[in-house]
């Protein structure tokens, strides 16, 4: 657990408090106190009720983990559940990780099992500078969310790039493999995964910078709609890729049809030629014993011949109906 | 039919009243009165009307089945239908029973036919601390409604594993077999079911969460999200299986048009090779009389050699086409 | 044309009057009149316009079929058309009828070109019993609904047989066959109809159910909310049975080409094995002089062991692949 | 261009004014006149500025074809723009025609580039009777309007006819064929159309008949409502026929796949029984010296008799697979 | 960076101020000044934050590429966000480009990393006409506007044209080749980005044109309208084109498979002919040495007449099953 804290007008932020000052801090309004549990013991935790008084419901949700982002006023303060993206977590398969907290008149709460990129990130601008804490609580939380929500788009590219892949692949392999449809199929649930936590998300979003709450200052509504619209991007890219993924499936079926149908015709071409010369070798294989043409001295020669000919007939054909020696189109 | 009564401020709750009994006890504001009617008989059923003086209609509604979820206001109660899951259901197959009931200022009414492992609960709940009744009628109901909705958990985790026991075996089995399509039908079935129901659950929480029905007391609304959000949970997930079910489907099929592909190449090599063969070995099968070959020493060595190189240019044609020899992508 | 007349406080409903007498009655407001129109003649329907003076678009509409469900309110009366499930109708082409009418302050006017066993009922009810009229004309409009829509309930089981039996053969039959896609065809066009009329319909009963028109008793509303669910369930199983029907269409397709991959598979065995056995015949059949295994005792026993080798060994290939010998999974 | 002046309370309707009148005529607030311009010529289009100083954007828009139907309120007049079908279309393939109009207290102007059957029957009507004209300029607008849409009807029947057209040959034609396929995409493009150009006009019709507009008498409200209504019957089928037409689709390509999944039982079926005859014909086609089978006296019967048999075995075995001599399902 | 500045009442709009002119010109509000920044430097940059104050947060968005159109009020001014068509884009694959702007009381400044072929005609007709400048910055918004929405439609034409040119080679080609899907799925892509486009950009012109902002005069509603309109026509068509490309990989899909029907039959047909030929003769070559019909003098043309007869009962029972010899339905 980490305590910062900040009294209006001062030029840094303090910080490595033990948790008994904290209800002092909490008393002075001009203070504005941030406190992080990461990965918090037991002790930690007993915090948010014992110092807080928070709802004992958002101490439950903050505690568990699965759950949806949302946020809840209550009187005296918000509780939110944000999701962060895990890093290096490959598109297929990428893992949120869960960010709960409190906003107060005076002080931010922050509540993870996880570490989080961008809440290190806040830290060390807190450390170098004390513009954020001076700007209030609300704006030290859009700063957690802002950095939270950047941290979207690097997973968007590769989303991109795990797309145009597949494409690739799809059109490149000639065999019909289900490794192909395996990835398909993985790409396809994660992106509807990524859509439907920022859907929430942004519902979150949405709600806060629309000034539907208090404890958000006006003057601080547009730096959450900017990041409302942040992360609206990365929804509006999601939603496309679901499309595109659906699409990859389609055409990853025409393919394999595409191939299939090459497959018979090289099949039925061998067949339809071959066939039929075999009938005739296979006539004049027979035994008969009164067969004129068996003793006629060319009659090898006319038989061979009419192969030939009957071999150059069925080609032509086959490249009449457009199936042999054609460019593609 | 159990009756519980609870008297304000009292450490306990007693039970086992006759019915006789329960008009007393209702007249008297500051008594709490839980009536729960499992598998209730005729006589039994009549408190509804006799002693609540219920609207015949939801009496009906209670007493029939298949009813959808909703919550209804009456000028003095409300009347809520909501369902639970059957335990020891498969997903493929669930099974919701119906939980009807009535709230009161200082009242709860549930009735059922079925047993509910929720309302056991919380009888257990009850025997052992007067805390629930305490609340009042309102967080009674909510405990019930927890209660219930926790029990959807298990049903959504086993459909979790039935959709990956179905994609392993999609792409481990190599025949084309009915027996995955059925139960591919029977769990989108289940599953476009369990979205059907939630969703109607959940309205029914939401009105009452966001303080519709002045008869749950406002501090008690956060109790209520809490149950929403819970279920929430529940038909997210149900909507993201649907999705998953969805694509079993289709990646099923291409499963099978990738086999049909390679069995059709099999096919197609194995004929495409042999029977040009064939025809060599039948027009030297031939009975002509003059086919100088065969009188040669070393014309069937030279044959046998002649179908080889056949053999090794077909198999080099098929490689080049990616259709042998080749790894898989 | 039938005319029902309900003095307030009588204990029957009297009947069998003359046409002349109705402006008589309607001016009385202690009077319920209740004027049922079956197919009726041209002069019957003058009454519409010369004793209701009903607004002559509402006439039109009354009279010509083809509407869709409606409720429209006019100063003095509402005027409806909802849509009744003709008996003896087969699901795959279920076919409705329209009843039109008029709901006024003491007066209630069905239209209907054909016969409606839901107002013969409750012709019945009222000729027992006057308790219908007793509760005004609203109530009676009710009664009227409940018993139309209740009759959607046996529509809605024969559906759900329907579909039950297709997917059974589709599972069940070996040849691909029309006769079901014509089937499912016809379903889910009937099931779209379905749909259709009962979203309307519900649009109606909701209307009038939420209270927004004053023609109807605030203590009756609930009778119509009633109703409303019941034909609300029925909406509900259309549109599950909407998706199944859909789903089936892909499960037949599936399970055909599933039949085809296995057709192809025989092909593929049959062709793979025989033709390199005909083959080595074929050799062994040219006729070269210098063949010396032609001379060998035992040559032609030792080709029928090769063959039976490579018959094996084929088989053995194929069994490697999953194709033969193995067990459903 | 047509103008047609009617002074209230006068028994006819007058026509043949020159354009110079047309000023004088509407400045008196007891006239109604109809402006209907027909294929306009330069100068006629000018009255549209110069005499009622219509906003410039209206005219532009009124002038260009390509616009959607849509309505705009401007202080004096409202702007219109809807879609008529054009006579002697077909389905596949149908063509609409835009009719712009403005609706002032005691005018209305319309403007079409093509002609309308539609606007002729109501002059026909106008010039047998002033009844029209005598209801006001509001309801002049809503006869237009009223034959217009009735325009529609003939059009919805003929997609109907198309659609079953198509469905019965999809069933009967045994040759997979392209031309279905064409005809299919056209109506499925056509429908589409249909739909949004029924969705718009809805639109623009049911913000008439709700009110919004302060011009169109209340009491004239119905009628608006009965153009919406046989409008929406119109956009009701159209959804219909989409669906329908998504299902030929899946249904034509499942016939084609039954096909083929019957052409290729017809090759394994005949390949499965000739394939292993030849290898027995071919066996003892060999020319091994020693052959103790060649040299029976009924070696040559029983070879027959043999192949007899593995003719019926696999005719056995392909029945048994319900491949082969099965009834229809 | 280009200034143009409009005195009320001028004849002509002034350009090629240096920027320190810039506040003396904003502080009259009788001034109406445009400042445009085409690809600025660093410096020119500054003017937002230096000389116009803007918020920091547009500034940012302004800089930037890659966001989503959308209008934000502020106090003082409106920030907008709207996308145009770079020019010779190809549909497949059309690019999109970021103007950004602001809309003060007496100014409009544009912002823009590439060049506007909307914004350069607009310049021309200013220098030719102080017309647009005389009636006020927001008219001067819209003219902009407008010309940017217009350039969408040639991209809309080449649309249409894409996607016939694919629908007529999926008919005309006879291989099942992979090119036209690829251009499908580009296709498919663009056009769903050109819908998210369009439908966000329609959203802004929507609350512009609504009034929703008081910096817009609403005398000018009618232009800001007429722009969603036009744009509103290219999203309804964008509209349609999804669906028409969805429908063509279908029809593609149906196409292929029709063709592999085709082909699979020719090789049934060539198959079930030649393979109990072949039989025939394969018996008659058999080495028995007791077949009388060997001896025959005429078994051999016996055997000849006897494949005819063969044949042409295989062929009566192709053309049964009408798969020769058939008219195209």
């Amino acid at each position: 657990m980490e305590i910062f804290v900040y009294q209006k007008g001062a030029d840094f932020v303090e910080e490595n408090f033990p948790i008994e000052k904290l209800p002092e801090f909490l008393k002075n309004p001009d203070n504005l106190v941030w406190v992080d549990l990461e990965a918090p013991s037991k002790e930690d935790e007993m915090v948010l009720a014992d110092v807080f008084h928070f709802h004992p419901l958002s101490i439950e949700d903050a505690v568990m983990t699965r759950n949806l982002p949302k946020v809840e006023a209550f009187p005296e303060y918000l509780f939110f559940i944000v999701h962060g993206i895990k890093s290096e977590t490959n598109p297929a398969n990428f893992v949120t990780k869960e960010l709960d907290g409190y906003l107060g008149k005076n002080f931010v709460v922050t509540y993870h099992h996880e570490n989080f990129r961008s809440i290190d990130k806040v830290k060390q601008q807190i450390r170098s500078s004390a513009f954020v804490f001076g700007r209030g609580a609300d704006y030290l939380l859009h700063q957690i969310l802002d950095e939270l929500v950047d941290l979207y788009l690097p997973l968007v590219d590769d989303f991109d790039n795990a797309i145009n892949g597949i494409e690739e692949r799809i059109f490149r392999t000639k065999k019909a493999n289900d490794a192909i449809l395996e990835e398909i199929l993985d790409l396809k649930r994660s992106v509807a995964r990524l859509r439907r936590i920022t859907s929430r998300q942004l519902n979150v979003l949405y709600r806060i910078s629309r000034g539907e709450f208090p404890l958000i200052e006006e003057a601080h509504l547009p730096f959450y709609r900017d990041v409302h619209d942040h992360l609206l991007r990365v929804s509006d890219l999601a939603e496309s890729y679901r499309d595109l993924i659906g699409g990859l499936l389609d055409i990853q079926f025409s393919v394999v049809s595409n191939r299939t149908n090459e497959v018979v015709k090289v099949l039925t071409i061998f067949s339809a030629i071959i066939l039929p010369l075999s009938l005739i070798a296979g006539i004049y294989g027979m035994n008969f014993e009164n067969m004129p043409e068996l003793r006629t001295k060319n009659g090898y020669y006319f038989t061979l011949g009419f192969m030939l000919i009957v071999t150059i007939g069925l080609l032509f054909y086959f490249w009449r109906k457009g199936w042999i020696f054609e460019k593609d189109d």
